[in-house]
Parts: structure tokens; sequence; C-alpha cells
């Protein structure tokens, strides 16, 4: 049996994000997680669809999973695109179909093989909801799946079973043709052939109640950290040099060559990738830091997910997600929270701080705005209050003016001595 | 004998504190502190004259002890307003005249009651003071008060004797006539009126050398804090949890539910109110902080009043007075001393921070200037300064426009590379 | 045998550093330090060439040394002009000039002494220098000095000796009678009188391997640490009183009246001047602290040299020279960093923070950039970015407007409600 892996997408929710493939959880990349979990499930044949923009980080990672890269030439064809780009690849044997939109545990992959072994023609992978959720929705009768209702309103719900893409056809060829004959050329394409292959084929649903998560928003990693820091396991590496006075309290994954000074506390869970250094007072809690990162003095990062190579000196990070090589500078801080405390950015959360994509330098205490996205490659000045998105490639000032003037005020030496005294 | 606490006040020289007779000290607020005095002192027959705004909390609070709250319809009265409003309250027993405005220790209200023993009219307490102080000075005569005379001027002091608001009168009647037929329509009409009761009846002073503290301003209820500090027994509540990395030094009450995490350090004399969690690496230092608060990392408290439900977040807070439910975001920052380090808004005090009403949001790195008065119901953006006084129901923003241009810099890998090196 | 210690500059290229001389490192000046090595290679007739507005300063410290100071009239006419003030001063000993713009090691000074045992006119300290200096090349023919040419630029050296002015006149009144006939007015003029002079006389290098440091731009000051951190006696003052909790690491000198409090980490190298206060959680690495500093919570000083009398408070210093009298307002941040990682202000650095004179206010949350210079006397008020060159004496603010609308958002209390439960 093949199994192929959609990792061609461009990831343009998750902006500034670069690829979602290669946001490492606890040391391994999402996409290094998904061709495991289709190894353990069994895989040896695995195709991975990538494209233009990711295929050689991508063929870099296949090979140590043996897996094949195709790439998709149009991705304005989106996941039909996809599979149809894999047709030359693909013969009678069965085919297995994961996103790397849907994250799921492993067990689910072999939930859908093991229900494959009787003898319907589909199997749709679908987890069950107890509240309305924006998806598809499967229509079932007699165990056989009739249609896919997308989005169908709170209340409309023909089930509460939700499509997941972890999809099984008995005969990918047909799953082809249906693909091409479509009619439809917009993004629902493959739902479409998905609908009109039900018509002529017995689909079943393997229902699934592990975790589950989409990785279309930014937000999206965040919430995916509960479960790679609940499967993570505690420990120190023996490189890894801690201060006797620095505190590492719960679960907390600390790796070779890291650095712990005098008075740093981690508060797990929390990660600590390779030869990072979280120096002086510093604070890290339910946070994944990557590899080669400084969490200098008096830094708090909470909640958040960092890439490699990031820098941070006297700063707050709450509830941010950010690329590789980025520097912040004293005092800069990254907002979480609307003075109202209400919801941010349509994310369903009221505590998110903005988003950074790779190679960004922000100035000296300058504010950030909760859910901001910063794009890549871009240079923020000090002192400033971004409270806009920012382009990728942008290099971003204020208007600030000072205005100089002789200094008539004069100080008074005895208010000096006072205070200096009145110090214990 | 009745007492009469006179709590109808609107604290307009206190604003944006909302009202004064509710500011907790230690766990207790200043009216309780108040009729807990007058209990000690024997008084079972207490007389509370409250305003429309704060009747009904002044009513929960009432009784507790047993105290009957009568309200003073028109606040313009003044002190004559409220005597005036007990009058169908009062009989031919004495009466005993104590304000909110003027807090003694309990001893004071013992030693005007022993006074009282002897045959005199009326007994006025009066603090000894040994410079000049802009107050009321008694003019005495062979033992007897002749005339009070507001704010004499320094080197015209009639005595060493300023009066403090804790009044005994033999025969309330006589006050009350006096008040209905005063001249004055005036702030002082109570003043006048006992002038022209002096003219008949004998009034003496009881002098009194111990606390006296007028809490007009809001920084009087920094200058209070002393007091209850001393009163303090220092205990931290079995219930609370305090890690062991943290520090308690000096005279320091920690109640029920408290929580302290590594490294924060609790400087005496401090009060931590209930179910308050001070975070890692914070310091709170001759501060009472009240309930359900969060001292978040990395933040000073200094020599200030907190009220409940006050969240900070690596905040500088000192000399600082405010009120409840209020949020600062990362790095916002009360300010407390001038750049000429002189006296700050005619208090008296070189370092004073801001003054806050309630329900009051603060943006990440805004810096509210010495002295300020922010209002209840306001929120202020980030990046800020606030130099200016700020009305309650304000939403405070600046002008601040990004410039955005294309980010024609590039980055040196190898000064980073050297960078990193040098970390140890 | 007389020295002359040239030390009438005005530290033109240092501003705003007011005067290096008296720059202290480790508890010592600049100019006691070179009084003493002077004295410990035995010479006992030291001449300072001060200018008027050094000259008392000087004169306190050259009293405890047995030194006479000569004022320079005209400070125009530079080291040529120095040494013709002395003249009356001379006799026909020999004469040995050291300027205060050169830092050597004492055994320099011992070495010229030995070398001038054999019997040429002239001797000049030169260091061996491996890549190219921009500085005066000595061109040597047969062991004897034949030219002095000044930044021949790379390749173009006569050799790897590089003139250092501590320099032998066997003869001192042939240098003067050369200095009075030199042709030139320009601040060159002691090096064509010695140019003029190696027609006649014979002058030698002695080679020179040890510390030298020319003083003259501010960084300077930093690069001249690591020298002063080695000679360092590492030792903590009975005196003084650090918390148990506070940390101590690497070689650290702690003077008399120090106080470091709880979870203060102070990271050697670093000099802590006498009474200075190292506060909560500060951090204190690589830096020489004056006397009665205050280095409050939550502030780092990193790689710094920071003169007497200096407060910071929750400050990031990095990289940073300063005088005396200073006092920063929380969040203050001193940048030493620029975005794009390159050098700062040609000083050869890719780190360096703003330099200050003395007697400065800095207001909280404000930003200054890398390199920048700060005249003393001056005040910059808060919230600002510094990125310009202040002039001393100067008050410097923003063009901040608030725009103040009523406050139409209203606060959610369960989402408060919520945030308090996850806090852990």
């Amino acid at each position: 049996m093949k199994a192929l892996l959609l990792a061609a997408g461009r990831s343009r929710r998750a902006k500034p994000i670069e690829d979602k493939n290669f946001l490492k959880f606890c040391g391994k990349t999402l996409i290094e997680f998904q061709l495991e979990s289709l190894q353990s499930a069994g895989f040896q044949d695995i195709l991975i669809a990538a494209g233009e923009h990711n295929k050689e980080r991508i063929e870099g990672v296949a090979a140590q999973y043996g897996a094949t890269v195709i790439q998709q030439e149009n991705l304005d064809d989106g996941m039909a695109g996809a599979v149809l780009a894999t047709e030359s690849h693909l013969n009678d044997e069965a085919l297995f179909i994961v996103s790397s939109n849907d994250v799921v545990e492993p067990r689910a992959y072999e939930s859908v093989l093991k229900a494959s072994e009787s003898g319907a023609d589909a199997y749709l992978l679908a987890t069950q909801m107890d509240s309305y959720f924006p998806g598809g929705y499967l229509k079932v009768d007699n165990g056989q799946i009739t249609d896919i209702i997308e989005k169908p309103g709170a209340g409309n719900e023909p089930s509460n079973l939700v499509n997941i893409v972890l999809h099984f056809f008995r005969k990918p060829d047909t799953l082809i043709s249906a693909l091409k004959s479509s009619s439809s050329n917009d993004d629902d394409r493959y739902e479409v052939a998905l609908d009109q292959l039900m018509n002529e084929q017995r689909f079943e649903a393997v229902a699934y109640d592990g975790m589950w998560q989409p990785v279309k928003h930014p937000w999206h990693v965040l919430d995916l950290m509960p479960y790679f820091f609940n499967k993570m396991e505690a420990s120190v590496h023996p490189s890894a040099e801690i201060a006797e006075s620095a505190r590492i309290n719960g679960p907390v994954r600390i790796e070779e060559g890291v650095k712990v000074f005098d008075n740093a506390v981690i508060q797990g869970p929390a990660y600590i990738g390779k030869n990072t250094v979280v120096a002086n007072n510093a604070l890290v809690r339910g946070s994944i830091i990557g590899d080669d990162c400084v969490v200098g003095y008096a830094t708090e990062v909470a909640r958040s997910f960092i890439g490699d190579d990031c820098w941070f000196h006297s700063n707050y990070v709450g509830d941010t997600v950010m690329g590789e090589n980025n520097s912040f500078g004293a005092g800069a801080v990254c907002a979480n929270l609307r003075l109202d405390e209400k919801e941010i950015s349509k994310s369903g959360r009221n505590k998110l701080g903005p988003i950074f994509g790779d190679n960004i330098r922000v100035g000296v205490n300058t504010s950030i705005m909760p859910g901001i996205r910063v794009g890549s490659n871009t240079m923020v000045t000090s002192g400033l209050v971004v409270a806009e998105d920012i382009e990728p490639g942008k290099f971003v000032h204020g208007k600030t003016e000072l205005i100089i003037k002789d200094n008539r005020a004069s100080l008074d030496e005895s208010a000096r001595e006072a205070m200096k005294k009145k110090l214990s």
C-alpha cells in the first residue's frame, strides 16, 4: 500500500510562518512526525507532494524515510492537483492520503488501516465533535458515508462526525478518474470528486477520538504544543550546564549543550533546544525554545513557540509563535492581551501574542501588539508601537522628533542624599 | 453616649481614589478601623453619616458593628450638614464626633472620653505641632479654648495645638442650635458654630501626641501605611504556597491562598492579600497588596498601596496609590521621581508615583509620570507617555505613525556567530 | 632624571567623557595609575602638564605623588606646547615624556629606562603590530630610527613598529630648541621636531609587546578594562553585606560598604566600588561600577564602565561608558547593537552602547541608541528614542500628544476569571 503525504501547501493562512512542515516541536519537525507516524503504522512506500518553494527542503527529510518527493506544479489546484501529480507513481495498490494540514496521533493511522481490512472501497477518518465545528460533516446512512457537507451550520449537522484528511482508497485509479472528470475548478475539487465517488463506491467513516489539530492559522501551533509536551520525555542532557541556583520545575526537556544561568527558572512543560542559553533570572514556561537561542537576562517566554537562533534580552514574549533567527532589543514586548481582554484576531483566544517569520530584528522598547503578523526579513526600529501587520522584507521606523532646549533645571543634591540614606 | 462618624465626603481631593473609607490597610478598611476604634473605646451607639454615593456600601459595614447609617442629602453642606442630618437621632446624651478625614490611634478616642469626665461642655482633640502646619490652631486661655484660627501662617500660631476632628459635646442640642443659626453657608459653617458656642460654653483641648494622619490627598494613603505596618502581625498563612527559593525578609504578612513563586522577594514591611500571586523574580517592598492580585514576573512594587484584583507584569510601580481591578501591560512604568528630583504635585514628596482609580488598563511600555491622576474605567494604550491627569472613563491613545520602507539592510551572520561564542 | 606626564588635553575625541585622566579603573584613576607606574620605575621628580580646565583637580592628585603641576596656557599648541611650558623646570637631566593618551604596563617604563643605559640620544617605545594600525610607524635603519611615518597605509609600513609616547631624551634642551625652531604650527609640531632631531641625534626604538591602549575614543575605556580586571585582586571587603542568595561568580572585587541584595548576580570579572548597592535580581557582568552607585532591581550592567554616583533601576546598560552622577528611570535602555549588527560609530565594534558625561538624567522607558554621545548636565525625558548626539546642558523632550476619547470598551470579567484560574 502506498501513502501520499500532501505537503505542497504554501501555508498562506499561517503567514508569516514560512512552512508549517518544518515547525519543530520538541526537536522534531511536523513533517518528520508525520513520516514517522506513517512508518510506525507500517507504510514503506511513501510519496510526498511538495511545491517548488519547499521541494528541496522536503527532499532532505524524505531521504531519511525512503520517501519519494513529487512536485506539484500548480499549487492553485490544491489537494486535487497534488493527488493528480502523483498519478504516474500509483499502481493498483491501495492509497492512503494524509494532509499536512491535519495533525493526528499515530494511532489514527492504525485505525484507518485496521478498518480497511473489511471490504469497503474507501475510508475517511472522522472525529466526533461534541459542539459545532466549522468543518466537513459526514452524512452516514447504514454505516455508509453518503455525503460530505461543508460547514452546515450549528443545528444542521447530519452527524457528529467531522472529516479529517486521513483517507484510504482501495482503488486509487477511480479517485484519479473522478478528479479528472470533476466539474469543479475550485478549491473543493477533491471534495467534489469524493462526493461523486460516493455514489458508486462504499465509503465508511473511521471514528477517532484522539488528538486532532488542524494547522492552518498560526495559533494552531500553540494549540498543538500540549500534545507534544505530553509525549515529551523530561530529561536534562548530561552536557547541559545548569547553575545550582537555577530552578527546573515540572516536565522539562533540556537538550545537549544547553546552559542555564543563575536564578533562571524553567517552569514545565518546556522544551529547550540544543546549545540554547537561558540566562540569569530568565523565565521560560509552557514554551518550546529551538536550538541555539539566547533567552537573555530578565526575559520571560510564556506559552510560546520559538524557532532556532532567536535571541531575547529583557523581553516579554507571551503566547507568541515565531520562526528562526529573530532578535529582540532590550525592553521589546510581545503584547498578548487586548486592553478590553477580548478575542484577538478571530483566533478564539483572548491571549495571543504577535506572530513572527524569520530573520527579524526588533529594536529596544518596541511594542508589538497582540496577533500582529511580522513578515520575514524585516527590521523594526526602537521605541515603536506596531499595531498593523508588517509585510516581509520591510524596514519599519517612526516619526519621533526630539525637541532640544537648554536645560534650565537644577539638581537638588540633598534630595539625592536623602534617597540614598533610605536604601536598606 | 452617641458617636457620630462623618463618612459622607466625596473624597474630592483624593481623586481618583473612589472612596477613602474603603481603602484597605493590611486587610481592613479605614472605616472598619474607625468603627473598631470606637467600639474598643466603649461606644455602642454609633451613627454614620453617609452620602448617596456610598450609603449602600457603608450600610454593609455598619451592620457588622450595629451602627446606624444616616444619609446626608446635600453634601455641599459639609460637616455641618452631616451633623444636622442626624438631629432626629440625637437625644440628651453626649455626642462624640469623628471624621473619616482624620485618622488617629484608638487611644485618642479614649483620651477624649477620659478628659470628658471633668466638667467642661466640649472637648477637642489637639495634636502638638513642632513646626507650622496649615491647619486650625487653638487659642487657649487658662485651659479654655477661646478660638480656632484656621491657617494663621507660620509665626502667628496662637499655640502649638492643632485641632483634630475628635470632638465631644456634652449638650449636642446646643451644637445643633448653633449650626442652625450659623451665619455661614460655606464650608466652614461647622467651625463658625463652634466659635459661637465657645462664647457661651467651656471648650477644652485634649492634647495628643500619637499618630494623626489627615486623609485628604492620595499621598496621605502612603503616609498612613507605616502606622498599619507597625500594628501588623507578621505571619504566613498555612495555606500560602511559598517557593523554597523565594525570600521573605522582615515583617511581612501573607494571607490565605497566597502563592509566591521561585526567586520572588518580599521585603518587609509588606502585606500580601488573600489569593494574591507574587510571581517569579518579582519584588514587593514596603507595600500593601490587596486580594486576588498578580504581581507578575520581573515586577517591582515599592512603597505602594495596591487595591484588590490588580495585575502587574514586568512593571515598576513605585510610591503609587491605586484602587481595584487595574491591569498593566509588560514594561509599563509608574514613574516616581522627577528628572530634577524636586517636589511632585505639591505633595511634599520628591518620590511619588501616579495615582489610579479602579478598572483601569494600561498598555505595554507605557509610562505614567509622577503624581499624575488616572481616573477609573480608563484605558491607556501602549507605548505612551502620560504626563497629564486623565479623567475617568477615557480611552487614551497616541499619534504614532509607522513609516514602512523596503529593508535594504543585510545581516552579518559572522558578527552573530562571534557574539554567540562570547556568551559564557 | 625628570619625568613629564602630558595630561593637559581636553579629551575632545573622548567627549562626553569629561577628563580621561580621572576615569577610575577598579578604584584607581588613570592618572594615579600612570603616576604610580612612574614612581615604581624609580622616578621621583615628576612634572605634569595640565590645562586650565583640569589643573586644580590634577594638583589634588599630584600632591600625593610629590609631582609638580605646570599649566599649559594654550592647549591648541598640543604636545609641543606642553613640553615648551615646562622649559623653566628642566635642567641638564634627561627627560622622560609620557602621555595620558597612551596607557601601558609599568614594565614599559622600565624597558625604556633600561634601554637608556646604552648611549643613544633618545629612545621611543614601540609596539610591534601584526596587522596594520593607523599610527606612527618607525623607519629603522641599523637599529637607528630615521623617520616616523604617520599612517602610511596598509602595505606601506616601513617596519612593524608603531610609536608610543613613552619617550626618553638625554638632552631635553635640544628637544626644546627643536620645538622652538619647528616650522609647523599644527598638531604635529612635536613630531616634526622629532624628525628634525633624528637628523642630528641617534634615536632608538624600544620594542614592547605588552598591553598598550591609546585612550582617545570613549570605547577605548572599554578596551582598557580587561587589563585592569587582570591586575585586580578579587576580594569581598569584610564590611560588605552580601545576601545569602546573591551569587558572586568569577573574579570580583567588592569594596567597603557595598550591599548586594537577594538574588543579585555579579558575574566576574567585575568591580563594585565603595558603598554601592547591587539590588535584588540585578546582574552586573564584566563591568566596573564606581562608588556610591545603585544598580537597582532588575537592572543589567554588562561590559560597561560606570563612574561614581550613578543610579539605575530596571535598565539595560550594555557596552556603555559613563561619567558620574547619572540616573536612569525604570525601563530606560542603553542599546548596544544595531539592527543590522554592523559596526557602530567607526569604533570597530558591533557592540557599543551610548556614551554619557556627568550629571545626566534619563526618563523612564527612554531608549538611547548605540554609540550616541550624551553630554553632561543634560536631561532626557521619558519614552523617547535618542538617535542623535546630545550636546551638554540640554533638556530633551518629544512631541508626544495624547488623544483622549470616551472609553467605549467594556471589560469581560469572565475572561479575567479564566486567566486567573490558569495561573499555577
